[in-house]
């Protein structure tokens, strides 16, 4: 048996977990830029979502979630869930390097903003632990931060209704006032957000920056993979994408496939396992 | 100590569960119709929603659920959820009368239909186990049964908006051909959806039959305490409330309070439990 890893590569996937389906969104930015990597995803579908959980049981949930990843070798853990990341503060776990959206989100929000006015957009659960804010204000102590939650987003998103009249208007109603106080950065602090770019756009008009967790962690790992801090797979390798369920779901895996099919040169394996 | 009930009477509360605030629909007719029996409900806010996990997942956390309530000495259970009325078809538990909402949902709906054809509107996971389209056609072999599947539904009644013209659109949006199929009865085979019943109302029209899980129970109930299968509380007991959450949540306790304080005589008494 071949080692998966030398000196300057490692051949092991990168885990990545959500609740659900937003998680791909990032996992979708992860591939695109990483072709060269294998992807291991854990959809938490048993027990979804995390928006609407105390902050305890949430950080139960992704102790176990990275334990599973863990067991399957992963070289990294990403946690792709705005919800997950409040409670998950730990740079390692078990070894592993630990990367969370909130951070790098916040840091692309800051580097982006011009007037300092940043909005973030989120489950309730999220927008209640104050990480964005706290964390934005940390890198910008002057910066003004406006939340909202917006929690139709996310059946909209599961709905496919993601270029749609109805989830413009649904979009008006949540953002309107963060356009009135001239928010000039907004960062999507959900992972299914990004799924209604188009209508969250519409609201905002063309020069607002909208960050995106996907993006921004990718960034993250980019520079990671420079400083050699995770050694990255080697390029001729077959790059495998795996995806967990706790709990099956057509209805997931046909958006799974839909979302990451423009991304993906090979087949997803599709898996149901247990976390517990 | 007082024995808690007689031959005639028995004041041990009646316990109901859900897997969040839906059930409370179902909770406040039972209230209404019921003013002098106590009641203990279960929201296993720390899992839900059920409407999108598999049937074992379901049918797993019902039994938990319902063993729960066991253990805290109810003298029948309620359960009020659609989806997991699927997964328990028993009519006893541990020696207890249990009552799913899909047989009395269905026996009312098709009591109420002149023309045969009923719309059922419900969550994926309900639609997907064909449950109401088999009991329905077990009363009435030859009724046409219309399947919807409302997913937006239920975060737009946690979201408070039940009369709101953008609750309408997306009412219009899932039902509008089940009004052009020349329905005549209207099962809301989800509790959430008696929260947005001015909205289905506006697409089906007046003379339309909109059946409440709520009320289809109660008057089940009524039958059993009138035939004796089940005793009631006395007249002049004090009768008591109480709210059992999984996960606590400020945003689902001040929802209860908004919807029982109209039937309410006494104040509501929240705890936070552990089902597993």
């Amino acid at each position: 048996m071949a080692l998966s890893f030398t000196e300057d590569h490692d051949n092991r996937p990168i885990g990545v977990f959500d609740s659900g389906i937003g998680g791909i969104t990032v996992l979708r930015e992860l591939v695109k830029a990483f072709p060269n990597e294998s992807f291991l995803y854990l959809g938490d579908t048993a027990r979804l979502p995390y928006g609407s959980k105390s902050g305890d049981t949430v950080k139960q949930y992704s102790q176990q979630n990275m334990k599973f990843l863990a067991s399957r070798d992963v070289k990294a853990i990403v946690v792709a869930c705005n919800t997950a990341s409040t409670q998950i503060s730990e740079s390692s776990f078990m070894g592993l390097p630990v990367y969370n959206v909130i951070d790098p989100g916040s840091a692309l929000a800051c580097a982006r903003t011009e007037n300092k006015k940043i909005a973030v957009l989120a489950t309730r659960g999220t927008i209640s632990t104050g990480a964005y804010t706290k964390k934005i204000q940390a890198i910008l102590p002057d910066a003004e931060v406006l939340t909202q939650a917006c929690p139709l987003f996310v059946p909209l998103a599961e709905e496919g209704w993601y270029d749609d009249p109805l989830t413009n208007l649904v979009a008006f109603r949540y953002l309107q006032h963060l356009k009135a106080a001239d928010v000039d950065t907004v960062v999507m602090g959900c992972t299914h957000y990004p799924l209604l770019k188009n209508s969250i756009r519409k609201v905002f008009g063309n020069h607002v920056h909208l960050v995106d967790s996907g993006e921004a962690i990718s960034l993250l790992l980019a520079e990671d993979f420079k400083s050699k801090k995770i050694a990255p797979a080697e390029e001729n390798q077959h790059s495998t994408l795996t995806i967990a369920l706790t709990d099956a779901s057509d209805h997931f895996e046909n958006l799974s496939n839909e979302l990451l099919c423009a991304v993906m040169s090979s087949e997803i394996h599709f898996e149901t396992v247990s976390v517990i």
